[in-house]
């Protein structure tokens, strides 16, 4: 989790199509816990080189436009882009304290790198979200190599990059959902339900807690 | 994460020896984020039978005593314990919101049933944590098979279970770490820590966040 600022939220609908059944509990949670700002985080495992789990906390970005796909801000040096290419199974795990209820969605990441055309939309989408870091989240990405010993202070303090074109090291992480498993444990029985995707429809069930 | 109350937390110390260097900025986190239940929930990654990353939010049940080992309550009937024997590879992903700081643990899982003998210390903490937890707690592992269509209400609706004598379907999960890392996000820059075990001891450096 570099960057802490959780900057503007993309666009929230799908003009082109219809949400999946997922999103509109998502949102409702994303309202209702809206109060505190860790309910933007969430927790994304994926599988390392070696294949052992990894798991860390990034903030949620918003949708990427006219889909399903959630949006992560990440650097191309940490270990999650490192392995992406050879590993982009991933499963988010997001916990809204508040209301008390969780999502798992299981789906594969894509990376867009500073290699996406800029005239392609998800090069224009990166560039989009890079605008909308703050300053401080934006240094982030023109620090010392992260997980290497720990530089000298002096190395945290670069020159401030360009607020319009990103560095190399920003890329923007798509991660789209096939399976998606939302529990809420407030009420007895609590509640949970399973979608996954058949074709190019969503499925639905009450399933046990 | 089945169970939702915290129930009691087991002893914190290891009475035979050096507690890991970990322990000591985890005990911190915790007892500056007591203030919020949900700070004892963290999210933990497995990498399932077919090679997906698993990951959901467990509730902490302290660390086992005379050691660092963490301590879950786990259903057998759960994914995670049905991939258990293939898949003991593990990473706890712990965020702290109050405190805005993170403790990736990475280590292995050992899964103890009611298969274990009740006279060996892990059948008896096996049992201790049982005791621990409240009624209703204590019910969901009489619940319906976790993940499977939705039964009638009158299946949530059990005779509740010995308070004494856990049933087979409880299990007490141990994360054994081997490797840790610790982020701050307060302060400017960040501060990061790794840990990592060189035979018996434990080695820490700071790394670069």
């Amino acid at each position: 989790m570099g960057a802490g600022d959780i900057g503007g939220v993309m666009g929230d609908l799908s003009p082109g199509g219809a949400m999946a059944p997922w999103r509109s509990p998502l949102s409702r949670a994303l309202h209702r816990n809206r109060s505190r700002p860790e309910s933007r985080y969430f927790q994304l495992a994926t599988v390392g080189l070696d294949g052992w789990p990894c798991n860390r906390t990034v903030v949620f970005r918003g949708f990427y436009p006219g889909g399903d796909r959630l949006m992560v801000a990440t650097d191309t040096r940490s270990a999650k882009a490192q392995a992406y290419p050879d590993r982009p199974a991933a499963e988010v795990c997001w916990y809204f304290a508040k209301t008390r209820e969780q999502f798992r969605l299981r789906g594969t990441l894509t990376l867009v790198t500073g290699e996406a055309d800029e005239g392609n939309p998800a090069g224009q989408q990166r560039q989009a979200l890079w605008q909308t870091l703050s300053d401080g989240a934006r240094l982030q990405f023109l620090w010392p190599t992260p997980a290497q010993p720990r530089a000298p202070e002096t190395a945290f303090t670069p020159s401030p990059p360009d607020p319009l074109i990103p560095p190399l090291t920003f890329a923007l992480l798509l991660i789209t959902v096939t399976e998606a498993d939302h529990l809420e444990l407030r009420g007895s029985p609590q509640n949970r339900w399973h979608y996954h995707q058949v074709g190019n429809q969503w499925q639905g069930m009450a399933i046990n807690p």
